[in-house]
């Protein structure tokens, strides 16, 4: 027997798509029910085998399942979490996948009235650029690590299941608080995207913007890439997680002024030592941690 | 005959070496004599056959060279300056390969007491991570862009040499004013670099800075890939294009200043303005001007 008899996936797109291709291939679950908004995208996600039936609502989709996973943006969790309040079996479990976790687990409180015991809050390190059923693949992750954020209240019982779901999807697991998730992801993923966001902004406002992107070289392209994700999404990510990226700019801004203060001052050594040091610690973890570069990946 | 008689290189790494190694392969100069301060390096350039011979003083070597190529550091073209002046044949031009202009030119007017008619100060928008002569290849220029910054009293005919001289190597040349030049690049490569820099250095000082990097998934990794850049060079350009660096990182501020307070004040249209004005500008870029996306290049 399958470790999950029935799987709900909500919102069957790159992320749940992936997660329900993989778990099938390792045979983790009987069977897979899909729902979402979109019901050509779920068409095409039992064509693919990806699912095996759909439920337009969501609180339909849930009732017999034993596990169900929440994969949609960050902005529509709320309203899922009303959709399945009271539709779920007792002891079914489940998790999300957002990229920010206090508004999750806000949201559940209220809807819930506070945190069920079967909630895992959960976020997958790993995406590409692409979007819909169609880009999701089974591989998508391997080798990546899934931050599951349990609360006090969390059951032990809850939070191994959705390891073990996320394992069974060759993923690493790991777990940390919900305050600490949200500071880790605002520094290394939140506050880059803002950065390139406002950098080709700004740019693109310019009056002679055409020739100055046409000067831009291979080091801009790279720089930039992350300006070229979803909109939609950064901004659920910006509202769900604003205290934290909020922080993480004003931060920024101060070392940025302190570079810029050294600049104007043609303080050169200063200037040396900041470059140094990011030189130093980049050439660190691109050789030992981030080894191998995996190819793709952001959320 | 070829159309430079005698060539000199004066700092033969990555760039002078590139640009020697593509003129020799053209047939478009008879010798090549390089200078520099690393002996050892200079030895390996003839060893490979990218010079024929090296004199270890730039005046020296200059003096039967009918074109000088300048393609030492931006800290270091003052003190070339100084070691040629006096040492150049009649009618022989000058051109280098500074990342920055106006300091070029501030350099020059300091050593010759005014621009000579005969300096073409040059950029080639073009280079990789790596240096020295070993790292250099006969392709480097092939469809890269090279922008020559004559002042109204540099000669047309020099001028025309050096853009002859670049086109030899396959790139495509444009001329542009100082000021402008250093605008675009303050915008499209000194900023990012600035932001790059700042971002990994201060995540690099958190005390939780190994968990931090643990979680940076792909877009961190090409979003920071310019802070490996070579911190001496870097701090070289801070020191030669300071207004305009300066003038950006404010400009910077302030556009970050107001998606901070848009998001602080939970504006989520305001931010999704930005996020999508963003992704349309990377998006046309990237499918018109930039295609081909080719490999490498920065400067």
């Amino acid at each position: 027997m399958a470790a999950i008899e029935n799987l709900c996936v909500i919102g069957v797109g790159l992320i749940g798509g992936s997660l329900a291709r993989a778990l099938r291939e390792a045979g983790y679950c009987s069977r897979i029910t899909g729902s979402g908004r979109d019901e050509k995208n779920l068409r095409r996600a039992v064509e693919l085998g990806v699912i095996d039936d759909y439920r337009l609502s969501a609180g339909e989709a849930v009732r017999h399942a034993d596990m169900v996973v929440v994969a949609v943006p960050l902005g529509a969790i709320r309203g899922v979490f009303e959709a399945v309040a009271g539709e779920l079996k007792p002891g079914a479990i489940l998790t999300d996948v957002g990229s920010a976790k206090g508004s999750v687990v806000a949201d559940a409180c209220a809807v819930f009235g506070a945190m069920p015991p079967t909630l895992v809050p959960g976020h997958p390190i790993a995406g590409t650029e692409r979007s819909g059923v169609e880009a999701s693949f089974s591989t998508l992750y391997r080798q990546r690590r899934i931050i599951l954020t349990p609360v006090a209240s969390t059951s032990e019982q809850a939070t191994a299941a959705v390891r073990a779901m996320w394992q069974a999807a060759g993923a690493e697991v790991e777990t940390m608080t919900v305050e600490h998730h949200d500071m880790v992801l605002a520094a290394t993923s939140h506050l880059p995207h803002m950065l390139a966001y406002v950098l080709v902004d700004a740019l693109s406002r310019l009056k002679d913007k055409d020739e100055i992107f046409r000067y831009a070289a291979g080091g801009f392209r790279d720089f930039t890439r992350i300006a070229s994700s979803d909109p939609t999404m950064w901004r659920d990510i910006c509202v769900a997680n604003k205290e934290a990226i909020v922080d993480m700019i004003q931060s920024f801004r101060e070392d940025l002024d302190e570079l810029s203060h050294a600049i104007e001052q043609a303080d050169a050594a200063h200037v040396f030592d900041i470059f140094s040091r990011a030189k130093a610690a980049r050439d660190r973890y691109a050789d030992g941690v981030w080894a191998p570069d995996l190819p793709g990946g952001e959320n």
